[in-house]
């Protein structure tokens, strides 16, 4: 029994308008993801997430950080709450990563054995072990809708030997991940509420910044058989150029049939693009993190063009990497928004632009009051999850394929690589 | 022209359930107001003050801090805004205070004269001078429905002779605060909005802990002749009886049909206890304060007594002054909340107790996620604003005193103050 997926629509480009079925509900594809890494999406209520966004459907599905919840308050208490809906009071959809990704950005003294990974807590300096199993038992007490197998990061760059030893790694991983799984897919906390629904799990394409590597980590994790495919890995450094290509040359080898989920992105220009070529999920602590340090997106006005180039913390946030200039990145410090009374962007309708100014909210940055971080950040979630709208509007409306022809275009999706590169560049081909 | 206040029934005790009719709107008394230092309640967005608390009517009132906001954003700034309730988008009530209080709690290197107080800024050092002209001047360019004169604050323990020299200022500042405001009412930045209203002056009552000049201090501001009266320079240090002694007597020479208003008190029995004594108003940043700490209050089971003596930063917070036990204050930290899957309070209807367990809210706390500070501020402002809720319903229920009576007895409050006192304690004497 797979994991319900609904494809209703899909554009000459391959981008897929969607549902999935979820035991916690139903969620619109493509979907943006709010990263809530410690059971909270960072200064911003549930009862606000759910509302956020112009049409006031709220964000759909969140994620959580495995890596976090394990290390406080820890996934067994977790378990014992009832999983990590109930523990948030989230009812709605819900991902949790592997742990993977964090273990190689923030934890201290990593070993890597075939076994696992042994390595240090980035809050206390405690030992923790983490392995396919583990991460398995974990993920399955905090019960999301969604889990991922265990995966390891290469660190980038990295040679083509090197990426090809991490990629097997990971995927002999994620054969373990599955045998896991599909032996405790009963245990989580959840099981008796929703009759017969159990939780999915997601493999993970790697293969670094090598389109060889790459279509070898999807065929060979296709042929595993997961719910759905996600692409890791990207979004660590290397141009965007590179992330775009390297989406492209990865969804060539993925099912049609399945969600497709690229892990950590990405800038509003690129999720809106990455959704019109065919990724149905995505995730990124960016909206979120941009708001704490005072950044906040809007659309630029007709011929308008970026003024400066902003920085996050250590990360540069720099040209939008399409070299065309329809987001604006607004650093509400600047003392040119001191006495504005414009909203943040005067074309959006979320909670924040319809009561509060950019000469407040400057306020309330300059002073570091906590509400400007939870206002900045409901501002550019709403801006995030619009832009999805929009793109899942367009999708919709763009399409050659409904009905029946998309039924059997999704069947046509265990054809090679080679012939669905082919048909999606031209459907009617 | 007065500030329309009414008083629709009055308690053997003295307290009295009213409305004060402001510009902004009219607030049910006696009322709390919620501490917005920097033109926002900390941690707690303005949509969500509207809503706060059992019935949903939210914060009728709230204040702002005229010392914080002369220093950031600058109250030119903010006049050229509109006014701090345009600014901060708050439609509703609000009260400045004087910047008397701060000046002399956070400022450094002060310098007081007759003229004035020069200081320097806590947060760059540079330097201000505030005199009573300024603060008028200021709090008109802020816009709060009130507005307190300016008065100098004694340093606890003070001597008679020294409290007597600081109360004499604090009356000639008063004389002069009021002068300029009668002056320059009109210059506040909402004055077309509201045809005919502006904004209203308080005086306030000092004399330190010595009640023949308590006596003395509310007689001088009487002769004056102010919008309302509030008592300063109390819950300084002092031991709570003590507080309330001087609440009580300076309370017997003020007149019944003006609103009094004690400053920056207190823990949640004593505001029942003072509005039962006949104060309309009250103001603190213990609520939101606490919560930023993990102090959390909820009432106490039958029999039940406080377990521990909690700090809140530096400041103690001892047994309960009444030596009753009504209110239990519940460190969110402690272990024993770990897996607690109970609300805060189970008797509390706020929204954060329709929804979140204590397990929830301690891990939040212990995580330093700035969604527990807000959490935990909703919900101590929903106890208090419950409280007084509750302590509203109770003096309308149990006043003998109500319609023509009531009025009446507020016409007699012009009476010598130990009349006044005799009719307070039996007022059909």
């Amino acid at each position: 029994m797979g994991l319900p997926f609904e494809i209703g629509a899909a554009s000459d480009a391959g981008g897929r308008r969607g549902v999935l079925h979820l035991p916690h509900g139903a969620v619109q594809t493509p979907v943006f993801m709010p990263v809530g890494t410690a059971a909270t999406v960072k200064a911003v209520p549930q009862e606000t997430l759910e509302q956020i966004g112009a049409d006031g459907a709220g964000a759909e599905m969140i994620l959580a950080n495995t890596y976090h919840l394990t290390l406080r308050p820890g996934h067994e208490l977790i378990r014992r709450m009832g999983g990590v809906h109930r523990f948030m009071s989230w009812n709605r959809p819900m991902l949790t990563d592997s742990g993977g990704f964090q273990v190689f950005s923030l934890a201290k003294l990593r070993k890597v054995t075939d076994e696992g990974v042994e390595f240090r807590s980035h809050l206390d300096g405690s030992k923790y072990f983490f392995s396919p199993e583990h991460s398995m038992e974990i993920q399955i007490a905090l019960g999301a809708d969604v889990m991922m197998a265990f995966d390891e990061c290469v660190e980038t760059p990295a040679t083509w030997e090197r990426t090809r030893d991490s990629m097997s790694l990971t995927h002999a991983w994620a054969r373990r991940s599955k045998q896991y799984f599909e032996a405790h897919r009963e245990e989580v906390p959840w099981a008796e509420k929703f009759e017969g629904k159990t939780q999915s799990l997601f493999g993970i394409v790697q293969g670094g910044m090598f389109p060889d590597l790459r279509r070898e980590s999807a065929e060979r994790l296709v042929e595993m058989g997961f719910d759905g495919y996600a692409i890791g890995g990207l979004a660590v450094g290397e141009p965007p150029d590179v992330t775009r290509e390297m989406i492209a040359r990865t969804l060539e080898f993925l099912p049609r049939d399945k969600p497709r989920y690229v892990m950590g992105v990405g800038y509003p220009d690129q999720i809106a693009e990455y959704a019109r070529m065919g990724v149905d999920m995505m995730d990124c602590v960016l909206p979120t993190r941009a708001a704490r340090h005072g950044l906040l997106f809007r659309k630029a006005e007709p011929g308008e063009r970026q003024a400066d180039e902003e920085q996050i913390g250590e990360e540069s946030i720099g040209e939008n990497w399409t070299g065309e200039t329809s987001v604006i990145r607004m650093n509400i410090k600047r003392v040119e928004y001191a006495e504005d009374q414009r909203p943040i962007d005067p074309a959006c309708g979320c909670m924040v632009c319809k009561r509060y100014t950019r000469a407040y909210l400057r306020h309330l940055f300059m002073a570091r009051e906590p509400l400007g971080a939870t206002l900045n950040s409901i501002h550019n979630l709403a801006f995030y999850l619009d832009i999805m709208e929009r793109v899942r509007a367009t999708l919709a409306a763009e399409s050659r394929l409904s009905g029946e022809q998309a039924a059997a275009w999704l069947r046509d999706s265990r054809d090679s690589g080679d012939e669905l590169d082919q048909a999606v560049r031209d459907p009617w081909a």
